[in-house]
């Protein structure tokens, strides 16, 4: 089972997760979350940020990184680990493609084969609600 | 100048909105927040959201709800409202739809002609880093 950490500016992390979890209403032991202070020091944030990835990576395998923003501190700071660790990483990240990313985690699938998916469902997920509505 | 307004789970839009205002490093004073809590109730909840569409679209005139997922009760709530308030939603959106509402906001432009541009936005925003770096 392939590990999960949210990974965003401030709070918005740890949130984004509680709100999945509620939605879902279920426990995900292998889901984690790291929340970039405002404040952070660059050098500091990478150092905890790599410890949490050594650990979640040395037990679930590959480790699904999902981030807040492209360009931002905290998927920069993502992106320095990428090909030293076994992760992946998916960034712009909103509700659906959590919620989706923790249901795919529990049905056993393989995380890279599953990417794609992902990225697709968060996509679609943005929706204008005049177009459904005008389409009934 | 077209009014925002986040409406979520929890704490999720409070959150959402403060953290794209922070990046930004600007004020904007017709973007707002409604946070729907985990236990509300329907029917009261709705007379809250209404009364704050009434007073943002009194004041802006088109509004743009920005909520966290389709089928979720912020979404269906604020729907209730499509037709009868100048009202757009879109639904699913991450922080760089957020960002870019905002941005677009200031700029004045017509929202109901950046709706489009918009959904475009967000949906590219989400981005697998390997993609990225294996391109470079």
């Amino acid at each position: 089972m392939f590990g999960i950490l949210v990974v965003a500016h401030g709070d918005l992390a740890k949130l984004l997760l509680e709100t999945a979890k509620k939605i879902l209403q279920e426990d995900f032991p292998n889901a984690d979350f790291y929340s970039m202070d405002w404040d952070c020091d660059f050098n500091k944030a990478k150092i905890d940020l790599e410890k949490k990835i050594n650990k979640m990576t040395g037990e679930s395998g590959t480790l699904l990184i999902l981030t807040d923003l492209f360009g931002g501190t905290p998927t920069n700071i993502a992106m320095t680990f990428y090909g030293k660790y076994n992760i992946e990483i998916l960034t712009g990240i909103n509700l659906p493609i959590l919620i989706k990313a923790l249901i795919l985690q529990k049905s056993g699938v393989d995380v890279k084969e599953s990417l794609s998916e992902l990225r697709m469902k968060g996509q679609d997920a943005i929706v204008l609600v005049s177009e459904i509505i005008e389409r009934r």
